[in-house]
């Protein structure tokens, strides 16, 4: 399997050409740092230096003064490829010297390549799949990688590459090592799609991109397994989703987004678990539209969404 | 203080007296009791066979063949003060004694007296006491006990009593005495609108009547003090409230209703606890008018709302 | 095309043997007729004589004395089949004569048998395909009959049969009389879901059976065509869609469904467009899943959802 | 009446010294023009070379290339008040001129002074007020003129001037000269609470100052009187409420805000009043609150909400 020839998918082509050439001139930077006045003066004049129209911006600023700051500016810049060297040559002078600046600069022609983590459960995945080819979500799906191979047809019909990597009780670090092979220099992103397997630290550490996680329950409450039928225990009124970055702590990663929806006593655990499946595909897949189109920045344990 | 002569106020008119003669007519029965075949049937007949017209029939079993059973039935009876000794007998006969049944059988015109706690915040106690002025909420506010005096003329504004009784942060039990005093025989329902005071076991066993509560964060998550500042360290998207009755576990009672609203990164604590406000109004002011329309029935930790 | 055998489709076994043995045993009963006392005794005494249990009952009427009068029962009765006949009897002595009642008894076993008419957009196709597939809708699904091609594939994937019935813009009444045959006798339900044809009367008047309609707009605002760019053009805050039967005034039949979403200054009228796509399979879904589990009673241009 | 000495109301300080201080502080500048590279820059490097800081800004273009430019910037600048002049001839010099854009300069405590327009319904007058008291809304209420004397006593609880100009039917102006010499230099917004009576075109012409209503309805459904009844009628499954800027054609005008809740087949047209009195405080509130907060732009019959 280690030996499995990853190739790029070239995608049903979402959007038209035209749309596509209209993308290549889009450009996003992301920036934070300790709020100090002049930042957005100085972003904005390198900017217009370049003949960039800015199309969007968004700005926080934790305190009027003092705090920190972020930003994050879509701007219009005919023949940007040509021109990137040069801009993040200014950046690095004018904003990451001076202000002690984080910043990411991306075009919004380069999407991003996502590995999505399934295990027997398709309602995240589907959605995800679904909007990714009506081009929804700007996202290429480089594969979908599960511990079971429950889903393969499913994940195939769509001309994704489906990898199945089973879980070795005796052996877990087995099972990472391999998924660890498949998406090294492969994707930019994690998708854990009810991926119902502990990610270990080791995990976390070597594989070098972000990974985004659906839980089942309006976290803080019901932090761990089976939150459908501690909810129904406990008798609550609404349940909800949430989608956060993982860390090394279960369930305690920044969070992305939330949302929730009534239920009522006559709701058994599992007719919680079907309505909660409704929620979470549309959390997660707001998650992941998001972070896509580069609009979180995170901050300690927080996450500023633009 | 101890002697102040609790009238029973005669509030308002909120309805007109067609209304209330309509309201004469309408009776409400509540029923549980193990679930067996025939309890709707011999329900209904009763009620036919005294000439009374079912308005409004909710009825849930926990289990299609064994559970609990819950029914709510709202019912218009000409003449049912005169009628209503012999409807009881009937119920015990027919519907106690052979079913096992726990009831109760009120009229809608009987107006559940209310007692409201507050310490300083006005939100929820606006709410209510505007709410029941205009006709909304069917209760009459009995008096409202503050461990502050700051609400005091928006309260007599209402025409209401409001009774100041400080905490003796020595012998708290002196307060809840006095609480007692006022209460006893004079009320049917106790209601919590944000009084930041913790009830003792003693007061509960002694009471009498149930109390409702409202916490200011979706339920379980952030239980105890400060939902708003721990909401906004945890970073989440959602904020809430959370009616319940009170029991001997603080923030463990039997859940009313929850709501929920969206939160930001630029929602500071205090922003989140202003927003939040809007939460626990609409909920505690739903929960109390439910249970004083007979909406509600608990079982174990939960509860059934028609 | 006309010859094409329409066999009934076994299709993917969505319940379990036990569920579907749980389900036989489950009936419901929709009633409708002038109110007057003693319906609900009549009904439940008529069940509790045949042992039957009642699992959910839900009743409306539109004033506490005359109006009209809904029910829904649902009971669960052993050896439902074999009683069916004896059951339905006596309902026509103690409910229909005397009560003037319309009733419907159906088996929660006997799925309603629903073609699926569509264009080109596949978002509400696709939801009810996969909802239907685990087994969430309790329906089968005879066909899907479009004007279009595009969504074969996709419609084939799911083991259903796709059939192209093309739009002939000379003679109308043509595409009409083929589907028509390819429907009579097959289906109990017709769901438009974004299909971009007009239904005409001479085909609702022969096809014999209810058609839901998903309009993409919160009605009555936006009647007809393209309200995404109108909704757009009026500056609205917030998009919605409705699901209604279908009449023949167009946009115009007993609503069943509606919900909404925000939407700024920021969205395009094609933004709305895909944001109103989720709006719009929610509420599709959820009238379906109504109407098939027996939940609506309709009357006049209104509609009563249990 | 019309010698009425209208005092600028104190008004209880709903916020702290400090808080005050911080406000004055706080300046907010709102600019539109047609899109062209540039302006993010140059607002920006006006504020820089002043030493504010930009605490939030927000910005809008309707199209990458072309279109319209909407942005509002929150900056904090010490001594606001002594730099003004010199500011606003820089934003005069180098934003106006040169992009022919339009814009407003405020001051963050420099409060709104608001009249506000009722006849008899109490719910949207009261929010208003409340939220007013409590320091949410930063707003001086200067007056509240009714055509009828119902809520006085209810206004005159918070302080605030009540004045009653009864409607003449045989000379409708009377009363609108009456109310614009009250309302001349006095106030800066108009606020239709629930105000049931038609506002003249001379009127509009003459006030000089914007006018928001809420009308009791998800607009554009259900234009004119009697919502709830239409609504009632028809079968909706929601229904909302409007806030919109007043222009001389009814109903109109640019949307600021839009909200709706749920109703079923229970609930009477005097029920959906009752539901939606809840929605349009809240709507009105928001928008007077955003409107204040010199949050929105108008664009012909649209409102960008920053």
């Amino acid at each position: 399997m280690t030996t499995l020839p990853i190739i790029h998918r070239p995608g049903t082509p979402s959007t038209s050409n035209a749309a596509l050439l209209k993308k290549q001139t889009i450009a996003r930077l992301l920036i934070q740092c300790p709020d100090r006045p002049g930042i957005v003066s100085a972003v904005s004049s390198i900017l217009s230096d370049f003949g960039a129209n800015i199309v969007s911006l968004d700005q926080h600023s934790t305190d009027p003064t003092g705090g920190a700051f972020f930003q994050r500016t879509e701007f219009h810049l005919e023949h940007f490829s040509a021109k990137r060297a040069e801009l993040e040559e200014q950046i690095r002078a004018k904003i990451e010297t001076p202000y002690g600046a984080q910043w990411q600069l991306t075009s919004a022609a380069q999407r991003k390549r996502v590995a999505i983590f399934v295990s027997k459960t398709d309602h995240c995945l589907l959605d995800l799949l679904w909007r990714q080819r009506r081009g929804e979500l700007h996202i290429d799906i480089a594969m979908v990688i599960s511990n079971h191979s429950d889903l393969a047809e499913d994940v195939r019909y769509f001309g994704i590459p489906f990898v199945h990597v089973p879980a070795d009780s005796k052996d877990k670090s087995a099972m990472e090592r391999t998924q660890l092979e498949l998406l090294r220099g492969n994707v930019d992103l994690i998708v854990l799609a009810r991926y119902m397997q502990i990610i270990s630290d080791d995990f976390l550490q070597e594989v070098g991109v972000p990974l985004i996680n659906i839980h089942h329950s309006f976290l803080p409450a019901f932090i761990g397994a089976g939150p459908y039928q501690k909810a129904k225990d406990r008798g609550v009124k609404m349940i909800g989703a949430t989608a956060h970055y993982v860390t090394a702590d279960l369930d305690e990663g920044p969070i992305i987004e939330q949302d929730a929806i009534r239920v009522d006593h006559t709701d058994s655990a599992q007719e919680l678990m079907r309505k909660g499946a409704d929620v979470e595909r549309r959390v997660l897949t707001r998650a992941v539209a998001w972070h896509c189109d580069d609009r979180i920045l995170r901050h300690g344990n927080h996450t500023v969404v633009f």
